[in-house]
């Protein structure tokens, strides 16, 4: 089964998809750069929303839900907004269908034109905004800490499974405030929770900082991001968080009385992250025998095959396995046992390592007489046999472990190929190795613009921390107050 | 606060409305039928969808998620399901907007118009089976047991918050079986998980029944249902499990080699729930104060309000609550704490009591020199004084006191106004009074549109349990296989 993946030297983009479909994660559907999310696939999802929903909540938010659709007129009311987001929608023109009348099925019913048109959701700044219009009158009625889980449509004109798709799941947060400060002191808290999910669930290492205005999300006064980077040395945006400013209060008329009885606009923020992630997740961590899953976010932790040669043996192991199953879930950890009759050890271990479990324990007739079991690790590929006794705490601590060694495995792999370049030539040398490249910028978006046009690789971002010494900018020799990081993008 | 809502007696309906809207749950949006959930009622809908979710995934169930667009050509595979659908649907004809040549904002851009439209779902039967087509060949890949959280669009032309909304969020469940034994099985197993949930965690007593052929969804074989009944006599239907037979697989050609290596159309099931059931939940238990919510389902369970006259005594009454509150969260009961300073204690009174919160707790001076706290139920609106001693067990009880006392109460309400009409005359007469009417009908279609036109009542259904006796159809004289549960419904 395995040996039907692409290997990544080969292709590392057919890899990627003959991982997702195979493993069961993902499908294309019938609807042009749509997708179906697999039960398997959907598990991570439910794991990853789990967590960060209860983020989320630790951090005083709440859940609403506001409408799929949104009025053509309201995205045209912030300037910048619409240029970013009406050039890829969806648009509802009729509410009916009626039956044609020359036989041929279905058509739109023309009488059932909408007054005015309807756009899917590409992100709900303006319907939200004006929902919070009727919501705040003074400042006792803010913070507004609202998050929503929903599905986005952005018309992509290139669609790849979790990577970009026409449509998405996501969370957005929006939330409203009083002063500036509180607003921005919320869209960098935001950024800190995405980075603490990303290293400490995802197992992935990424970069905070500040997007350079052409990277900017439509209508904010400043983006922060986090940023990761694959396997293949190509970045990816991982996670925003937006400083709106007063610009959607402006564009919704949104004022609140202050404390100081001044009528002043509302200032904003709002964050997102998307079953991107799990694009991210596989990219960053599986090899060529299939997902390699961090265990904190794995569908289950540990999967059990019995090696038997009669049923008395499969009898005995199953009996011996009731004894261990209580004691690993008591724990905490989750556990598949596989006594299916139908298919092989064989097969199956070549499932379960596709499917990225961390953990596979095998039992077979002598490790009965023993006292032990086969442990075998996803992330090293490694086995070793242990006793029996007390399997609970080793498992425990073994998750954990593999936990921390994927993270420092792509950590590792990360600091081996971000590196300083200071001259442009080095630089499209450089670029052509991938990874992250830390150079400095003269902050003006023609030379940005100029680079990634004749190197493809973009700004991921202005990170917040590390090295901020000013320099000279590579292109252009003007000054620059810091380096910024490069790479090419997905 | 409360005292701004409608009476029942009033006007009932206004009543519906000023609960939902005062009691901070949801309102409507710019967008015409869309509602806005708010954070309170999205609360109650979370803790819906987690027991839920828990049931689904006890019965077998994995989540998945499906495009939310169909193509046009979909919809019309199905016969009856086109015709039950397609005259409400939200129709995408368009993926781009472009500027207004004449300076009017933006337009619909003419040059993207898609070669087939697309629907946004108003149900997902369609585009599921032309997905399982690819996941089934053979009875080994049977049974497919899904499920999926989605936002789905049906184009009403008369809305109401919860009740009936252009979008709503649902759970839709759809399986594939290799026989309809199995398939049918699966049908009553989730309707049995629906009366569990609406009987346990809800408080709603309901009828489990079949639906009549003209109450049937448009392209199932048999439409299984519960049947609550609300505070004005109106019936509610409140989830229905669908036997579809094979008419999907059928429609899509998905067909399996079987056992006996014959090749076989593909049985199904599916089954849903909607947000529908917060208006259920309403309008079952809540009064002129405001909501009643059951403590299964309640935000908080229990809120503690301080009564304080000095910022010493506040202090000392903090004090108290931080060593009860971990012992009430020990035991799974959720608390909030209100000690703001900005509202009076009676202000929170009726603020917590619109909001349905089961118990509340007051301390004051008084009760910390006596080692006491006042306790108020919301459902019966009484209060008494409790030693603080032990608190924790004696509000867990409460609690379950509360959640079985809403029960019974909804369940004789329902007693009282459920009885058997023997004849059309008093049938008229007493679907006046509103109230569920057992009567013996013919199985006709006619004779059940000809009471639906005369007295505006409908067979909510055929119900599975109680008197089966066979007699003779009210209107024609016509044998009747056995009474049928009538009322006029929402």
């Amino acid at each position: 089964m395995a040996k039907e993946l692409t290997s990544r030297s080969e292709n590392y983009s057919q890899w990627y998809l003959d991982l997702v479909m195979k493993a069961d994660l993902a499908e294309n559907s019938a609807v042009r750069g749509c997708m179906v999310i697999k039960p398997y696939g959907y598990a991570i999802w439910e794991k990853m929303q789990a967590e960060l929903d209860r983020m989320f909540k630790e951090t005083g938010h709440q859940n609403a839900y506001f409408p799929l659709f949104i009025p053509k007129s309201f995205l045209s009311k912030e300037a910048d907004h619409v240029e970013g987001f009406a050039k890829e929608c969806a648009v509802v023109t009729h509410y009916r269908l009626k039956n044609d009348p020359n036989g041929g099925g279905v058509v739109v019913d023309p009488a059932a034109k909408l007054e005015e048109e309807l756009i899917v959701r590409p992100t709900s700044e303006t319907i939200i905004w004006n929902t919070y219009k009727n919501w705040i009158q003074s400042y006792r009625d803010l913070p507004i800490l609202c998050n929503q889980w929903a599905n986005v449509v952005r018309w992509e004109m290139r669609t790849r499974l979790f990577l970009r798709t026409a449509e998405f799941l996501w969370q957005e947060g929006h939330t409203a405030h009083a002063t500036s400060e509180e607003a921005l002191e919320e869209t960098k808290k935001m950024l800190d929770v995405y980075a603490d999910f990303a290293e400490n669930f995802m197992a992935i290492p990424v970069i905070k900082g500040v997007k350079s205005a052409n990277e900017r999300f439509a209508g904010a006064l400043d983006t922060y991001c986090i940023e990761a980077l694959m396997q293949d040395g190509k970045a990816l945006q991982a996670g925003t968080s937006h400083f709106l400013g007063q610009n959607f209060a402006k564009a919704f008329d949104v004022k609140f009385i202050s404390k100081e009885n001044k009528e002043e606009y509302v200032w904003a923020s709002s964050w997102g992250v998307s079953t991107r992630l799990i694009g991210a997740l596989i990219m960053t961590h599986s090899d060529d025998n299939g997902l390699v899953l961090p265990p904190n976010l794995a569908p289950y932790q540990v999967v059990i095959v019995p090696i038997y040669k009669s049923q008395e043996q499969l009898d005995e192991i199953n009996k011996k396995v009731a004894e261990i199953t209580p004691k690993l879930k008591a724990l905490g950890i989750s556990v598949k046992y596989d006594n299916a009759d139908n298919k092989k050890p064989g097969w199956k271990f070549a499932e379960y390592e596709l499917k990225g479990v961390p953990v596979r324990l095998a039992i077979g007739a002598r490790d009965l007489e023993n006292g032990t079991v086969e442990v075998a690790r996803r992330d090293t590929l490694t086995k070793e046999t242990v006793s029996l006794e007390n399997i609970e705490t080793y498992v425990k601590n073994l998750l954990t472990n593999i936990q921390q060694n994927i993270f420092q495995k792509a950590y590792d792999y990360r600091a081996s190929v971000t590196r300083e370049v200071n001259s442009y030539d080095e630089f499209k040398v450089e670029i052509e190795k991938g990874g992250f490249l830390l150079a400095h910028w003269d902050g003006m978006p023609e030379t940005e613009e100029q680079i990634k046009t004749e190197t493809k690789a973009t700004i991921r971002c202005i990170p917040i921390e590390g090295d901020q010494t000013p320099g000279k900018c590579m292109v252009t020799g003007k000054p620059s107050a810091q380096r910024v990081v490069f790479a090419r993008a997905y």
